[in-house]
């Protein structure tokens, strides 16, 4: 496994590198929904490499950046296991030069959901996963449905600007108690995380309602949460799955988003919803 | 050579092809200029490429997009002899297709000059380089300097997006007149065409002045400018080359760009001024 820190030492390392060529891109401190990504990219392609890179630029003034939690030790050593072929972990400064000064505005999607929660945080992440997508080049790109909006964000960049990979989506991973697995759950106190679980609770009732009726579920969904002491709604939203346009009627698929405040931890989740 | 109209079209035919690969992104109405550029690629390059693409995003409401001169038989006959290989001429919907909402941003000094003249035509021209570089992925990739501030947004824009190529810069190519090839000078009435040549006139009067006095020297080009009855300045702009921010005092080299109407043509010219 090679381990490079610099984009002139990663164009020397790829450009010999077996096709197809898979990246994972990450902030690190890897975890279950990781290693998904990892070993279906292992599983569809010649040569893996996972980006580890905390992406200030994502961070909002009041957010966790730093306080997001680290293990690069921990990492490598899962990477290694993994059988990740290359491991690129630039600075800061490789990848945002003092006179960096582009940025990818991925339009009116992005602008819905987390980005209206976190003002600029879609932005980051398409101007980010742009450049990785072109410093790295790979044929596959994999990212985790848990951050479903995220997702749409990176098709559509990937798309727009040509970026030229299929952009795989793998299913959430869960731990046994239903929590969609996050980075941020470390942030959670034993009473906290038993509280958490009101996400998934939330995504199984609205599958369980089988209502068409938008509104209804949303209520439904909000009384559920709201009964935690410990949880507070930031969103539910219920929208068109391409553009996340807010439905009002479940008359066609729809994907359920949650986002919901756990005492400093603010979680999100999704389940896509089938019309009744 | 062959012509190509389709993105999977174009991936195929470069699959193969032999490096380094060279790059002339144009809107066509191929002149002396563009053909400066194609040489040095030929000279350059084992493989060269040439779009054509009239970027409609790249024109404001009220700008000449309709009457933008064509001529694509004229074209191809040119770009045979200068021993091109490969023609890339999409049509719009390839390269913008109906769901297309993504925008490259290229920053400050984008707002500058061009900028501010014509509202969102240099964060089009942003979006389509970083398109073309991602769809042709060439090693260099080749811009005039008439357009100055165009060359500094596509190099910011490579940079800052990774997109790796070499961006190399042609120099103006002038008419026996003086005036800098454009496709723009079509639209000038031979009256107009003589008034057009005062914009290499009021460069050369700036060599000449050879003050480090910012004001004088935009007093005495404007004098002479407007002393044209058919032209009327847009733009003075003595600024640092770079950042393009204004400078007031010519103590290190300095960009000397001029934006001129003349009749319903307005041209573009840029001299470099070193300090006294």
């Amino acid at each position: 496994m090679k381990i490079i820190e610099t984009l002139s030492g990663l164009k020397s390392e790829l450009l010999d590198s077996q096709s197809p060529l898979g990246l994972v891109p990450t902030m690190g401190f890897l975890h279950e929904g990781h290693m998904a990504l990892i070993r279906r990219a292992r599983a569809d392609n010649a040569t893996v490499a996972v980006s580890i890179f905390v992406n200030p630029a994502q961070f909002g003034p009041k957010e966790d950046l730093s306080s997001y939690p680290r293990d690069m030790v921990g990492d490598l050593a899962k990477l290694e296991n993994a059988h990740v072929d290359v491991v690129f972990v630039p600075s800061t400064e490789e990848v945002y030069p003092e006179d960096f000064d582009t940025h990818v505005e991925p339009g009116e999607m992005a602008e819905r959901l987390e980005g209206a929660s976190r003002p600029g945080h879609l932005q980051s992440v398409a101007t980010v996963v742009c450049k990785l997508l072109s410093m790295v080049r790979p044929d596959r790109v994999y990212f985790g449905q848990k951050d479903a909006q995220q997702v749409l964000v990176v098709k559509r960049v990937n798309a727009d600007l040509n970026l030229g990979a299929e952009v795989v989506v793998v299913p959430t991973v869960r731990a046994p108690d239903g929590i969609a697995i996050s980075s941020r759950n470390i942030y959670l106190k034993p009473a906290e995380r038993e509280a958490a679980t009101v996400l998934h609770r939330a995504l199984l009732l609205a599958a369980k309602l089988d209502s068409n009726d938008v509104l209804e579920t949303k209520l439904c969904l909000r009384k559920l949460i709201e009964g935690e002491e410990l949880a507070a709604v930031d969103y539910i939203s219920v929208a068109d799955p391409e553009t996340l346009k807010e439905m009002e009627v479940i008359d066609r698929p729809a994907l359920l988003s949650i986002a919901v405040w756990i005492g400093k931890a603010r979680l999100i989740d999704n389940v896509l919803l089938k019309p009744r």
